[in-house]
């Protein structure tokens, strides 16, 4: 027995999507025919619409409906310190804890030489061109509402990739001008984790990050 | 920061499909992004024409692309046998199996008063009528290349809605016909599982359900 041609041609286009296999894409596919054709309507223009109304941020690269974006644009908004990411969700988790006012730089990947990524298939440049127009030209950022960077916050995953992609932009960024402050997030064992289970590169990280406690603490 | 509309357009969608939460619906859209605008569109086109494209089969309610479906019309299936299941994808198990040649009938559910599904919201009342019409009209069936149905194999789910089914089904049949050979796949434990941690029910039913061996086996 042949499954219906407009039933595999869903089938497929779930399969290309990650995490979902065969069997998933199967049971999503026969489980959308049981849906009102409204909500396919939906859905279909959702997927379609997707990448034609949203845009680039030209400074931040994060994903917009507006040219710049709604962070690049917001006043109250420190634009002294960029804090780097790899990918726009982790923009989301970042935004979520509401404890960082700065911007941000997303790159859009990590430098990976087994995939053939290096530094100019994502937006190192574009990063650095930022960072040095804001200390060579303070004056023109300042009238358009931009300030001097003093501070990257290099958040890329604590994986080799992400840090490989750290060590480039700190080495790159400190030829740039060497009195920029540059960071990275801390590192160390996890809200509500068990020490028994952490693993030994983990561990030493949480060792070496250690810090003291405050009379508050 | 605000997640751009689109994306959450999309987001939305992903998260009314069984299995899939918030934070997948989300990963999902993201990644999408990344794909080009013509696999987009194949999606797009995929899922608005799901529906479109396909009908249900006037004789055994299978998902199909024509009326009656492959099946149904296949001269080499032996008519006189259906095997009932609850959805199209259980029609998809059976066929891998290879071993089934007869025909089926899907009843898109299984009697749930928990969800308000009674008989009559599945496809209960079209097998008993499609039963009676082939017990009363043999000459006619003949003629249209269908012919006497002689057993009826219930695979409804081994869980409270498919043995409600399945009871109801007996019932309902044998008042049809008390010559209807109606019969239940068999039960006990899958191949590949280990004894030590199959459930007492399942024991049970293996224990019940225990054949003699014969010489080649």
């Amino acid at each position: 027995m042949r499954i219906p041609r407009p039933l595999t041609d869903l089938i497929e286009s779930f399969q290309r999507l990650p995490g979902i296999g065969p069997k998933t894409a199967q049971r999503l596919s026969y489980y959308l025919l049981h849906v009102p054709q409204s909500e396919l309507d939906d859905f279909s223009d959702a997927v379609v619409n997707l990448k034609k109304n949203t845009v680039i941020c030209s400074i931040c690269k994060n994903v917009s409906e507006s040219q710049p974006c709604d962070i690049c644009t917001d006043i109250s908004r420190n634009k002294s310190q960029i804090l780097v990411i790899e990918q726009p969700l982790d923009l989301l988790a970042i935004e979520k804890t509401g404890k960082y006012k700065g911007t941000y730089h997303v790159l859009h990947g990590s430098i990976n030489p087994l995939d053939n990524i290096g530094p100019d298939e994502i937006y190192i440049s574009d990063l650095l061109s930022r960072v040095s127009q804001s200390l060579s030209e303070p004056e023109a950022l300042r009238a358009g509402g931009q300030s001097q960077v003093t501070e990257i916050i290099i958040a890329t995953n604590p994986t080799m990739e992400g840090d490989a992609t750290a060590m480039y932009l700190n080495k790159k960024l400190k030829i740039e001008n060497s009195k920029l402050e540059i960071t990275r997030l801390g590192m160390g064992i996890p809200t509500g984790a068990d020490l028994e289970y952490a693993d030994e590169m983990t561990l030493t990280q949480a060792l070496e990050g250690r810090r003291e406690m405050s009379q508050g603490e």
